[in-house]
């Protein structure tokens, strides 16, 4: 099958890696499309960077012919996520929906780990909204370096995620941000905590998806929009 | 004071629509600016439509200059009210947390209406984002023609109203949408419950919050996005 | 307009610092009229403070000639103010729900200080009953001096608070006690937080409630007592 | 023991028909002692009759010498159950929440029937300020007639019981007003639910409670106000 | 992989009928195999049941030589599955919490239909457990005879769940029951709605998880029992 | 009356113990009867310690003849409580649930201490299910020895019982473990809180519920199972 995997934020650094997770965890016969927002911000750091990344991703994705089998937008946040479900006929799936899906039978309460103190917030609201709350125990942060600057060292990164992580409580960390994906490998050997790393976990819930014949209903929240995409602006 | 009142949509007779009911409720110093967010769609009524109008929207006010006193985002929705109260530094107000803040002293339980049945599960999602669960009884819908046909004869529409009001067991009851605002004073003699048209709350809501010196929080969620805002895409 | 700003405890001192801020915080056109509970305690520092207050100001605000134009129960706590909606016609507004009500467009999560440890229990209870848990991320003290000892030096206070607010994680703070609303523009110099200062909230939106012609339902909780109220005891 | 049964309302009958069930629930050792709260209304059927209630009895059983073993508040409200519990040094114990505890074992969701329309609202804060909400379904009314109106017919109130516990979907049913409590046994007969008396409940409960040693706890919210009693006005 | 479908109750029949579905969903490199409580009840229609189930359940399952690569719980209960993932290392998947992760990325709200009037509440009390109730909008049933009876007409089972699911205002529908799963295919062709039918949901998300690599936390809940196992009777 | 003091491990000390305690808080006509879990582990420190205990505990007080009046299950977890209320048609009284009910109207919030780290998750689970989370500050741990190793010296166990009850921020806690119980005493003399111990709690409440004609419903969630016991394994 083919899964696109969707970027949406603007930087390709960013899309190469997380296709590199993708890859890793797909089945044999997957094949992964990459495909990154060129219209949308470098990097979403804040609800402004969320909507001005959503409008060119959304009419981006309803426009691909022809449609991937599945689409991963694989970043973690919100950023129209459910436009997106409105626009395709094929499942859809976020990062954090994943993670989150997939950190339940695993746990007893989550925790996530975000890449900025103010996304912390952000990231709040995100379980909020995906129904979560009951079992995320904690969302904390550690502080990433601006996306154009020089990556830190990795055991800085790795030694951070384990501190936060271990000040949470939860038996499980959820790492809350794709550019802290790459660092999950490093960060298993250094805490007693499950790591759940999103890119891999929306890859095998959209295969799931895709292999057992679901995707979003089109019977409500998600049907398509009343008009003709090319009217809304 | 100069209010800014956005309407999230293109469509220029709601503008007009809401400014009518926007200076009837200001006060005597009050100016209304009326502003259209003419890259957005011509109604909100999808996912897909709420982020088509947020980037459009959250740039352009970002850019105003001079800034207003305050902002009114004149649509039910959300398109982005959280990434405005980010880039602007004067108060920013949406009509339902606006409608349901005042609603709140003045009811055991409220109910919405809103303009569609596909717009009840965003309109839940609304009143879940914004943490009035808990006094929100039920979100229920009057069903609307396409905003481009005739408006449908104004006493369907209020009867269709107090029927659904009633329906609701709530003792208040909010207009969850622009086009509904119009109605208020029809559906007051139709209907014993109070009834809250959220353009006229939300300017309250705005004069009050310049008047007492109060804006959103720039110490956390609603900080100034961290990079220049003309690197967002 | 009339607006009545009735302090429920019978401390006339705390009626005038109280209709100061209310007369800063007020239109041109509003008249404050001050009103203290004689028959009440001196300071509302408990469950048994607040009921006897409560009877003294339900009865007596009830019998007002002229009734007002509408109400501010300039304390921010219970003591029947449900009551006191019931048995009037204009709008009632208690310091809480205010508060409450315009922090939520301007935070993520609030917190409240409040006067004695012994009042974080009646705190919570208060943010509870009112809906507003869902926004409301701590409820902390500092330690005031009893009613008629000598005001600790302001700067104590605002130090205090400043530290309380601090520690609550919050982005914005509500001064969750009359005594405390004098020291809000202090405050706001020492802390990066939004303070908001309950009385001016209430003004404010009991103004607005009589400009847009709202008041509490009177088709539910809120209706007249169903007997003839002298016959209450 | 000495166990004082305080009638927040003035009703004399409706002492009397509460302290039958009471006599009837209560321990061979047990001494019921009546009280009237002849300063409150003659039925608490609203916020206004709750507070009007609440101070003469609070000031009346903080004044009581010498203290009897326990109280049981006989009213199924608030009226200062939280300030009688202040002041008394012995278990304080009201209708409603003992009789949610005494449910809680014996149902998986219960409902409250209460005894006006208007008290419904009233009665789902009571739930929620206790914090029963998530035990109990719903919250229903019969109609009773005025307290100084003829009682109905009593196959006429058990016959309306029966069906609005029936129409609730709860495994069992609280009556939720002491004018319905005479009618449990009738109404045992009528449906398959367990019904709970509340008074039998509070008299069960103050008496455990006695024997075992326990009241509410004087370290928090229930310690004795912070001023001599006779300052509060 | 060898995946362990582990049918709680002790009826060979839907045993088979569970692996059917199974081995649709699975990977061409999956192999199911098939295991049946022997000393657990024909059917798991009460709590009674569900413990009787569960301890040779988990003492079965834990002594297996060699373990499997994954163990999935082919029924929609409890019946000990936080028991059987203390003492497995491999990834336990329980059919609800894997239908339910997987819904929550396709629907607003789901609705769950089981197989017996009195398993609703049964099936509240799961919902809540796992934390889903947030998404959870109705749990209704559907009534089926005795396991040991003749299955009624396969239409008279589809129409009546068309018509539960239709009642639920759910956009997407799960099936609470194994013995409901056979239907699955049969009630899409009538219904708009999705319908997940858990057991594929549980193959797919064992599979997954074993590929990521992901099992349930060992540093908490899921820790091994602290004695050896022998000792628990 | 008769009261089965059921306990659900195999440890006749255990029994002992507990039964010391049930008869101190007993009425002077009731008879304490000692049943100790034969079949069950020795001690329940796990979720698989729970499901081994809750098959031969359901099955053995099923089929007690003759009934006694009512069953303490007289260990603080779940153990299938559910289950043999079905089965029985006299009141079960589990310690969680007794002592939560009669915590609730002694304080603002309650804490519990359980006897091991891991325990807390199963207490917090135990706390949702049973529906008490609104009043739960929070469940933490004293770590208690092997019940096979000699115990550690009273003081030390009550010295730190009281260092984790300061540290919860409740008004009142609950012992939450059997073993915990007998220190019950010696704990009041070392804290200003209220101290719980349940056997005491499930005592008084079973008696209540005998003397007041109330046992678990049967027409919902607790009905009989619907086949005949020895059928199900």
């Amino acid at each position: 099958m083919k899964l696109l995997l969707a970027n949406p934020n603007a930087t390709e650094a960013v899309t190469k890696a997380c296709a590199l997770l993708a890859r890793e965890a797909a089945l044999p016969g997957t094949e992964i499309v990459e495909w990154t927002n060129g219209g949308g911000p470098p990097l979403i750091d804040s609800y402004y960077g969320d909507y001005l990344a959503g409008r060119p991703l959304a009419t981006a994705l309803a426009a691909l012919r022809p449609a991937p089998d599945a689409v991963v937008l694989a970043g973690f946040g919100n950023y129209g996520t459910h436009a997106v479900k409105e626009v395709l006929d094929v499942p859809v799936v976020g990062l954090p929906e994943a993670a989150m899906a997939y950190a339940t039978p695993l746990c007893h309460r989550f925790a996530i780990i975000t890449t900025a103190t103010r996304m912390i917030a952000y990231t709040e609201d995100l379980v909020e909204a995906l129904g979560f709350a009951a079992r995320c125990v904690a969302v904390r942060a550690v502080q990433l370096p601006p996306i154009d600057a020089a990556e830190p060292p990795a055991d800085h990164v790795v030694t951070a995620l384990a501190a936060e992580a271990a000040a949470t409580g939860a038996d499980l960390v959820i790492l809350g941000g794709s550019r802290l994906s790459p660092y999950a490998a490093a960060l298993r050997a250094r805490t007693p905590l499950v790591v759940v790393e999103p890119v891999a976990c929306a890859v095998a819930m959209a295969e799931s998806l895709v292999r057992i014949g679901l995707r979003q209903s089109k019977s409500g929240k998600f049907a398509r929009p009343p008009r003709p995409l090319e009217e809304y602006g």
